[in-house]
């Protein structure tokens, strides 16, 4: 059952408290478990640490650091997990860049999305056991060696899904279920215009409407992601170049239009697609972050003009038989306790991959430490299929140049560190052992106009 | 497959033209094919003629008039039926109040279902015979002994489906159909608020969502109803009144509040409903007419207000994970080339029927004759069930005083037509020969502030 918004508010577990940012970067100098202060906590005895992919603050690719961090404890509710792989999601994107709506206090650990073993369970947990192999959602955390997970968010993986497909299709596919199946009712014969569909929701979108008989689908990605979404076998029926008129494009194709919108939020000027709809077509709006605050980039400004500022008026939805469908599977899972729910459809997806319905599309894995590279390849729309995080991996080689002096050579060469990707790498090997050293490329790739 | 609206503008048929009224009220004294100069058709050879419910302008009960009129011909695409049985519907209210976007121009014959005996079939009529029993959803013209239908507005009965079962299911049970299956998405387990629980498309929401197991209903409607409803042994899990705080009536039962709300424009506050939907819900619009011109009626008017004056932001129904939608059969038939969705939902609602799942629910049959009477029932809400015209009835006898004289009397007398059954009945037996006479009581009821 999914609760109402009111009735989810609930007391932070101990866990929570110790290793929510906010609190963290207060108490620091009492209790000494924080890691801002790595001097004082050198002193102390040290905890067990992990290695952890951390936001030291919103913005570019230089605010995402592998640090040391305490493992995690475990308190009721909650299991513990040895992270797997991790799933790199566009909401992470938006995190980076504060494009959320109440956002953490900087620093935190990024992720919501990783598999692995369970580790340590907590009191009043049940349905699972130390050693099985599970994917769990957590509102950020996951991107660390270890994570304690409240056991709600938490799924077992059945025996022939790995850990590298659960987490290139937990989450997507779940998200492509509920968007088809419980919001926009897709049925035989229809049609759906998809946009981002080279994106991990949309290809699995894709793979789930065809699922359906007599589907037709348009996908709408950019011109480079044609040839590999072909390569890959993607079903797409119709290509559409984003950017090009593609209302246009569509008509062409189909005179009267489409049955299902989903625009994912993702930049473009989707609201263009609302008037693709037949009568009884359905507009739906999805994506995994908020946007209402006032701190918003560029980069995510596009799409949000029209979410914000135009309104429709429920006589207009009359007058044209038409539905407009809002999903946030953030805010369902995290603050309106729709855990429930979202369980019962990962199991739906589960079932599908079992059936052999569900074919994970993985576009490459990297090392904890290469995860800004990673971003950059996401935000720059160079994925087709999922990109995951492997704490095993070792980082790629990096050219052996000191990052660390930002020069203003550094500053002219890259203007935009959203442009381009680093072109200079730390050397992680000697940064190992110093507690609070950024381990990744962050710092190397500039921070024009941030200071 | 359903054609958007700016592909759907086709020329008028022959038929059309000539039964169009507003060609009717330009054309009648060239052609002497209208009715409403009675002289000049009298000095012509005298076509055919049949009874036909004729809505002489819009307003109250006294436009509404029984008169004879010219059998209609056959074109292209079209059937004759033969009427046995009229549905009457809520939207037939609104039609006559002038309360729904381009109205016909008056007169013209009321009524949007009917069923009975195909008598003749048009050119390029594909499935139907002379004799076959069906029933019809043309826009306007039902209500009469015989009309003229667009063979794809008509459906032939399955063989234990009665003419009176027919009127009684077929628009009321399609728009609940389409309401809980194809737009709400209604699954296992979910709760619905239906408000005008006790009206025809309420009651045939009550009966299908029934269909589904464990699904809770709260229905609205006024305390009158309460107990006809539990007679009739309606599955309504939860009655509220109409009129009360009933989003407090809910919640007391269900904190969390519903999955879908059902607003048929029933002129309450029905957009309180909007906050009783949990995550994931569905809030649907929908109605028959449409009431976007000025010329509104306070009957009509407080719903209205909501639907017209506020609007949603995109980005509102993304934060709260919801769903607006709207539904507008009318529309959808008739000018966005919907009725091939609609012909399939008239056959799986026959399916249903066929397996005991529907129960058709009558009310009342009337004569034509008694029309006013009939509409006013409905628009008093004292029916539970459907209410029916039967063109063979004898119209009920009445008080044998004469009506025609307006006088001061009666004006003082009834100061609100709408508010009170008419007193006065003419008597029918003495008119039944005059041509252009009213046939019915509808100018006995006074009419007060018209003239």
């Amino acid at each position: 059952k999914i609760m109402s918004e009111q009735e989810t508010v609930t007391a932070p577990t101990e866990e929570q408290k110790t290793e929510n940012p906010q609190e963290e970067n207060k108490d620091v100098k009492e209790n000494g478990t924080g890691d801002a202060e790595p001097v004082a906590e050198a002193e102390k005895e040290a905890p067990k640490e992990m290695r952890a992919v951390v936001l030291t603050g919103f913005g570019g690719l230089k605010t995402v650091k592998i640090l040391k961090k305490p493992e995690p404890t475990v308190n009721e509710g909650e299991v513990i997990i040895r992270v797997k792989a991790c799933g790199l999601n566009f909401q992470d994107l938006m995190v980076r860049q504060g494009a959320i709506d109440s956002p953490p206090k900087c620093p935190f650990i990024l992720g919501f999305e990783c598999a692995g073993e369970i580790e340590q369970i907590g009191e009043g947990v049940e349905g699972f056991a130390i050693g099985d192999q599970v994917v769990a959602l957590p509102e950020y955390r996951a991107w660390a060696e270890l994570v304690a997970v409240p056991s709600k968010y938490v799924y077992k993986l059945p025996k022939d899904l790995s850990y590298l497909d659960a987490v290139t299709i937990t989450m997507n596919y779940t998200v492509a279920y509920i968007l088809l199946f419980e919001i926009a009712g897709l049925t035989e014969g229809k049609s759906i215009l998809v946009h981002s569909v080279g994106g991990g929701v949309g290809q699995a979108v894709v793979q789930l409407a065809k699922t359906i008989p007599n589907v037709t689908i348009f996908g709408v990605c950019s011109k480079t992601k044609h040839e590999a979404l072909k390569n890959a076998n993607s079903p797409v029926d119709h290509l559409v170049e984003r950017g090009s008129d593609y209302v246009s494009e569509v008509r062409k194709i189909s005179p009267d239009g489409v049955d299902i919108v989903l625009d994912c939020l993702c930049g473009e000027e989707c609201n263009k697609g609302y008037n693709l709809l037949k009568p009884m077509g359905k507009y739906v709006l999805y994506g995994s972050s908020n946007v209402v605050t006032g701190e918003t980039k560029s980069f995510f400004s596009a799409a949000r003009a029209w979410w914000q500022v135009d309104k429709v008026s429920p006589l207009k939805l009359f007058d044209e038989n038409r539905t407009l469908c809002g999903f946030n599977l953030r805010r369902l899972m995290y603050q309106q306790n729709g855990h429930e729910y979202v369980k019962n459809t990962v199991q739906e997806v589960f079932k599908l991959f079992q059936e052999g319905k569900i074919k994970p599309l993985l576009d490459s894995t990297w090392a904890l430490e290469d995860v800004a590279e990673a971003m950059q390849k996401m935000h720059d729309r160079k994925n087709v299929g999922k990109i995951i995080l492997d704490p095993s991996l070792e980082p790629k080689p990096k050219p052996a140049t000191p990052a660390k002096g930002k020069s203003k050579e550094d500053k002219k060469k890259q203007s935009s560190e959203e442009k381009k990707e680093p072109e200079e790498k730390k050397e992680e090997e000697k940064k190992e052992e110093k507690k609070e050293e950024t381990l990744t490329n962050g710092d190397s790739a500039g921070d024009s106009g941030r200071k």
